[in-house]
């Protein structure tokens, strides 16, 4: 982390996000902005939802991989690539290393689904298996990195991530005006951090929250108690909101977020069945979370205009919870 | 029916189906084509889906029920009207009476699931429930009608709906040019007929495919044999293609279609799957039934570019096959 004379980390600026979005426009989508009579009815607001589950690899993860991949220095990309996980960041690493053509690594729990093991392969990255615990796969990716000289894309803890995750919320304030709120899915906060910057930068006046379940509620008692709290045995379906705050990400929301309000295992399975059943959209749990939010929470949200970002759609349909 | 000098029907003109068009808008979504780069490299051709699963009432069937009732005098609306169905007609026909404000009834079987219930009496229509059978369901409709003098609005034997079904087609070349193929299910042929009638005018080297489930292939035979197959015990998933061709329906696919081809089981639970999987959007069984057809017959469509009515996306999640 940079920091300035008063001792503060250099976060990206709006104009980041703008070069961001330049570099990463060639390789995603613009993904589409839905809405349904039938959902605003049922929340009693007005509702936007910005489409991530139709991004390239299903998730909004595409944008900062990309911006972080194609910033790194020709040079520096003979050593290929890497990161740890079992989720969308993983897809989104292989193929960003598939489009600027360098070797790419990506260290899985041994316990993760088939679906999305071949989806990476599919980019044509290479999987290195460890236990299906934080430990192992911190340890065999720095073993690997030490062996290689490889450079280590983190998917949250990294400015050029969150400046690409920014391109979310500046699509969607370019294509719908006077939004009283975005929400976004907190895990550890990349999305969150990057739609901050983006909104306080261009709509002052809409208020960002972050929604987080009940059982991963990390992120939550971090801000209220000003210090990043790790993420123990969380518990939830939203698989992708496991993790913790990071350094960078906890001093962009700590700074910049409205609030942040958490949400039952029973509000989320709610929202995603709303979703297929009435959007016919394919949304996996923690894209859903958002939404349960404004199901859980009338008394804020009651008539407003509230962009809410659906965050990724790769659902493992053996495990569809409705 | 009406017939001309030459003992031929008088069906709709593509005038009829541009009015059409002109009346249904304001109620109904110009719905969005969505493509795949994943699903175009696994079926080996350029796909163009339209998406009625994203259309009113979640089915193309809105547009057929609204042309037909917006039509009506308002004397005659002055009794009600009335259909039978398990199915999306019953959901469009409701959407319709509550459009033009007249008293709607609908005829159901008791074995109907309860969110089809739901939806029905959400627009305000009555349900009369029936025996689950043909005989019970038309027994019931026709003493209905005769004690109330309600208007029957047939779901496809019915040119005002036919031409209504036509604004499908109708958007999709609009958006999409030099399409060597349309594809659509076939069911009592209300869709094919009107998506036929649309092509031939304007977009006359197009062909046009009817796919059907080779468990209910009652339309394969009809046109094969050149009578109508009544459909006896019909056998498949894609509960929206249980019925038969009817008298109009029969006279426009004779007549206009390039053939008709079937489909397994298995290929429909593949094509509903990788639709969810990879485009992440909900469809139901038999709106996955024209890209069944691209994938068991490669030889056809290899490289071409082919449209797709995904024509609704009313799943029951609780009989998810996958």
């Amino acid at each position: 982390m940079e920091w300035n004379q008063k001792n503060e980390p250099i976060v990206p600026s709006f104009n980041d996000i703008i070069d961001a979005h330049k570099r990463i426009q060639p390789y995603i989508h613009r993904t589409p902005i839905i809405t349904s009579k039938s959902l605003n009815s049922i929340a009693g607001c007005n509702l936007f939802f910005k489409c991530e589950n139709f991004q390239k690899v299903g998730a909004f993860k595409a944008r900062g991989a990309l911006n972080a991949v194609l910033l790194l220095e020709k040079t520096k990309l003979s050593n290929g690539i890497a990161t740890h996980s079992s989720g969308n960041h993983a897809q989104a690493i292989a193929y960003a290393g598939k489009i600027v053509g360098t070797k790419t690594t990506i260290i899985m729990p041994s316990s993760a689904s088939i679906p999305k093991i071949s989806a990476v392969r599919s980019y044509g990255a290479e999987i290195i298996f460890c236990e299906p615990t934080q430990q192992s796969r911190e340890e065999t990716l720095n073993s690997f990195i030490e062996k290689t000289k490889a450079i280590f894309i983190h998917p949250y803890d990294n400015f050029n991530v969150i400046a690409g995750q920014g391109t979310v919320a500046k699509e969607l304030l370019e294509d719908v005006s006077n939004l009283d709120f975005i929400l976004t899915p907190v895990g550890g906060g990349g999305l969150l951090s990057g739609t901050l910057l983006t909104t306080k930068a261009t709509s002052p006046n809409t208020k960002v929250i972050g929604v987080e379940p009940s059982g991963a509620d990390d992120a939550y008692r971090s801000i209220r108690d000003n210090k990043i709290y790790p993420s123990i045995n969380p518990k939830t379906i939203a698989d992708g909101l496991l993790t913790s705050l990071s350094q960078r990400t906890f001093y962009i929301i700590k700074n910049l977020v409205e609030k942040i309000i958490t949400v039952s295992e029973q509000a989320i399975i709610n929202a995603m069945k709303l979703l297929f059943e009435r959007a016919k959209i394919v949304v996996e749990p923690s894209g859903a979370v958002p939404f349960a939010g404004v199901l859980e929470y009338p008394e804020i949200f009651q008539s407003k205009n509230i962009g809410i970002i659906i965050s990724g759609g790769n659902v493992d349909f053996s495990k569809l919870p409705f």
